[in-house]
């Protein structure tokens, strides 16, 4: 920091900042979609570590550290052969567990040659993964099943951010960058004030409600409504771990037309998980309730969303482009706002469990 | 270092090296040309720190630190309204000095939102910006008027140089490398001797005279001059600022053809601004003291100079990539030679000024 | 190193890493293709230092340090005047020894502008650097000279790999993963058993018999034998330096057609230079006792050696890269089995001669 330079000097430290490795072990995040798991293995890095993923022949996922022991070769350069993995370089093959059970070139398979192995669990759309102690699962992933639920219709997409997953995680959870970075484009402009927000056990909620206003034109085809129809608008967000929050639009039509209903559900969801030192995969959904949408519809909104989102990609990868060259770093202080109390509880919980797994915050 | 190779163990440190924050904050350097700060906010790095620059309605530039005291947002990807930029990410919005006067989800506009912004001044072609103590502005920036002044024919050029400041700086006081590097393009292959060097107060100045010979190709044509044809020449350098200097090429033509001026003058102008880490802003300015010179006479000189200008560019770049990816860095000692006056007196200058801020130097 | 996952506990460490300096000075390594030395300065990397290398009018070879004592310029951006090397900056000029032998600026010439130089040899197709203590020379470069005697047919070939040295020396070493990561193209999918090792003096060896079975399609046409008639084979590798190894196909048909030879040999070489950080020059060679083989069977199977040999570049260059970005770094215990007999020797010929030269292992 430049001694001449009339910085801030009150503000806010980030409690754990967007250049360090600030990910908690001891939780599921998202390793995968269920469909990209398949008898031919991938590597995918999560955590800052690079992990194999395929699928065994009775439809369970293994996933390991994807590096052999014995020279190192990743095993995502390999194939599968039943339950087995076979590295690319020498042949040795590993259980799902991780074990060695076969190096070719000897008749002794060497007990030391233990690949660390984790535990994932398959739900809905997506492969979770437990990096940290297993010992320490004390849950199940969280629930997003209504994405393959036929009484919804289901859009998603995935980007690969160069971004802390915390500048995602945040940014999902402040709404009011809405009628700002996404004027034209979400155009949901009333989104000027801060909702409510609390904790319900250890997930952050907030909650706001809108009086008559056009939906954003984003979800007006989902539910079938005209864009310029005024309408109530409940917004309800929780994130019930660091993995995954949900943002529900509950909407209601004070005057719908005949045989219509009134009241329509658009939830959408951001998973997020840490990649390589300031990167982050990020999965959305978003799903209506109203089954057997149109595949038209459904491709319209996909888009629009999407147009939507790059706002959010190209700015966040602007500021950890930024924050990273300057040598001023993380040392600038923050100032935070009354809207800001989704994204302080987030750091809160972050912080938490940081120090239950003994690690500094800086 | 390695033991083994019997490199020199006499020579020069480099007082401050190419890989270093090595330049001073207290003084005037060039933001950027006065044509390119408009109401669309843009963004330059400038000693290593991101500034965003903008026009005001009433005509004054504004500069502050790129990012948002919020939630880091470079304001330079958000909009100008009046005199106020409006940061990209929640609307948040700043006055020209750097105070929020506006947070748009709440009441209260935070005292704490504070965004240090830099003096700046508009002289010429160019904005001119002072990063460091603003208690400590003692001068106006340097004078580069005439270029401005309709009584002479100018061209211009900007480059984006990989390579350290003074590196770029030194190139331009030391013009003993014309009759080397630029033996195909500048052909003046008599400046093989080394120039006397003085200071005149702070300012590093050189001068020397050349006897009868032909003029460099590249401004015969600005001054109406056949290319064999002897001439004299007083080449005359003043570095006012270690962000500025001039080479002045007076041509003296002892046999003019009836009608025409004995004397011309060249005036080319060097400024650099140190820009991300071993990056520099290079603008170059030459101009001929020859009012309304013919359009296609000067886009002609003006290739020549860049084809001139692209052999330092390539060789600094070279130079810089390699030292970075040395070992041995800046450990290999300097020789110096007889010619370095005005580059030795550069360091001086820089040295000086580096202690003055209490910049401890390597 | 994350205390919660199970990271296998026993095992060896790398005992200099993939990632560090750790290369020999005193011995020598290749340079260049002699065929890439002439008049036209060129700049390599070699231990991670920039070298520039030239021929003189005699036909010899100089080699210095890439970087002008005087500012820095990398002197293979100059050009070469009879025995001269003249940097590009200044014209400064320099005998094949580093000796400063005119600054063009000045009358005298400064006896500190003197440029480490570094002995080289020309043998067969190379030229071979001692970048070393010169009086540690003990020996002449390794002997390759029948890649250019007419008894033999030859093809070679040159990789520019992004993976430390050691990783190619060792592949190059261990040949049981022929039938792993070129099963597809060498196809000598009999090589599963360890080779016995034995050292030769400081020579590391290795030899296998293989009984009757098809020769790999590669060297087939080179030795005019039908892709499925069984062969015997004899394995022999030499390591007569950590620049060199090769690789010897004795191949006996028991069963020769009328007229044709029962014993052919197919020699390989495989050259590796450390270049920058986590980079190796890779030269191979392949050669027949054939003399004047087709043409059309060089280019056939260089072709198919190139094939297989992209699978060597490709596998170790994602596994240095994985290794860079992953935090555990080196710190994963690698489990050695029988099969790396030749492989451990090198770490221990390499470990000699790096204590030999004072330098820590880590």
């Amino acid at each position: 920091m430049d001694a001449d330079i009339d910085y801030p000097k009150t503000g806010q430290r980030i409690p754990n900042g967007m250049l360090q490795d600030n990910y908690p072990r001891n939780m599921w995040w998202v390793a995968a979609l269920s469909a990209d798991i398949t008898s031919q293995p991938i590597s995918r890095w999560i955590l800052e570590t690079p992990v194999v993923l395929y699928r065994l022949e009775n439809g369970k996922t293994a996933a390991m550290y994807d590096r052999c022991p014995h020279r190192w070769a990743p095993l995502s350069e390999g194939r599968v052969e039943g339950e087995r993995i076979i590295c690319p370089y020498h042949g040795m093959q590993f259980d799902p567990g991780g074990t060695c059970v076969k190096a070719p070139t000897q008749k002794m398979t060497p007990k030391t040659a233990q690949i660390p192995a984790f535990e994932t669990r398959e739900a809905g759309a997506f492969v979770w993964i437990w990096m940290g102690d297993k010992d320490a699962i004390d849950c199940d992933p969280p629930e997003v099943g209504y994405q393959t639920d036929p009484g919804w219709s289901f859009m998603s997409g995935y980007y690969d951010v160069a971004a802390n997953w915390v500048l995602v995680r945040e940014n999902v959870l402040d709404l009011t960058h809405i009628p700002f970075l996404h004027a034209n484009t979400f155009k949901q402009n009333d989104w000027v004030t801060a909702p409510e927000t609390y904790m319900d056990g250890d997930t952050v909620c907030y909650e706001q409600e809108f009086d008559l206003a056009p939906l954003s034109p984003l979800f007006c085809a989902g539910m079938g409504l005209p864009e310029d129809k005024p309408v109530k608008r409940k917004q309800v967000g929780r994130m019930p771990s660091l993995a995954v929050s949900f943002s529900d639009w509950n909407v209601h039509d004070p005057a719908p037309d005949e045989g219509r209903r009134s009241d329509f559900l658009m939830r959408g969801c951001h998973i997020v998980t840490p990649s390589q030192r300031g990167r982050t995969h990020y999965y959305w959904g978003a799903a209506f309730d109203v089954p057997d949408l149109d595949a038209g519809v459904i491709e319209k909104t996909r888009k629009s969303v999407i147009e939507a989102f790059d706002e959010d990609k190209h700015l966040l990868e602007i500021m950890q482009a930024q924050i990273s060259k300057d040598p001023r770093g993380l040392d600038y202080l923050e100032v935070t706002l009354g809207a800001d109390g989704a994204g302080i509880k987030v750091r809160q919980v972050l912080n938490k469990k940081l120090e239950a797994e003994g690690r500094s915050l800086s």
